[in-house]
């Protein structure tokens, strides 16, 4: 029987874009299992970051990814380690712009941080559509 | 064995939203396969519709779209009843917003107008992300 490793995320992922795609798909490769911790509305306000999806939205573009497994809400800056013991995760990956940020979750899995895709976000998509 | 029912549709799937998703998931249950024919940008020149995506970007998140078997190329107006015959179509599916206007292939396969989600387009979005 393969053994099952568990691999987690975090994030907005609003406007989604191939950068997304690609961390998905190779946090999904470094594993046989892939959660998504996706940001609440509240969460993104409290992160003054806005979104243009709102939660639901997000979450059903997600679902339809099919590198993804599982999605559970992310509601506050606490909980990572709780969601790690409760999903028996064995990697905790992140874009490498949070490099460091997260080696305290290294007590509790492995943490990879992934190269992000050049010249891609959400931010970029968001500051240029209108100009185009 | 089940019979394999093929469906196709088209589109350009630029930011791609929850309205793309939930037709794309809405026309996969029609049948048991999926095709996509993703306009290509010079296609999309001609239609006067610019893309924020280019082709090779839209494409790789297509691709990660659980309920899409396959993508081909569209590249102009007249492909579709070829595209019908080389692979096989059974369904012809698009949003309503073209109703009537693809009555002409029931003579090749089935046709379906599928109702578009309301209240949400990649327009919209462009209009809008800006301004928010």
């Amino acid at each position: 029987m393969q053994k099952i490793k568990k691999v987690i995320t975090y994030g907005t992922f609003d406007l989604l874009h191939w950068g997304h795609v690609n961390l998905l798909k190779r946090a999904r490769e470094l594993g046989n299992h892939l959660t998504v911790g996706l940001s609440s509305d509240e969460f993104n306000k409290l992160k003054h970051k806005d979104s243009y999806h709102e939660y639901a939205e997000r979450k059903l573009i997600l679902e339809s990814i099919r590198y993804v497994d599982n999605i559970i809400m992310e509601s506050n800056w606490n909980q990572k380690i709780s969601d790690i013991k409760k999903y028996d995760i064995g990697l905790f990956v992140i874009g490498d712009d949070w490099k460091g940020e997260f080696d305290f979750l290294k007590e509790y899995c492995e943490v990879v941080y992934l190269t992000r895709t050049e010249g891609i976000s959400t931010s970029h998509i968001k500051s240029s559509v209108f100009n185009k």
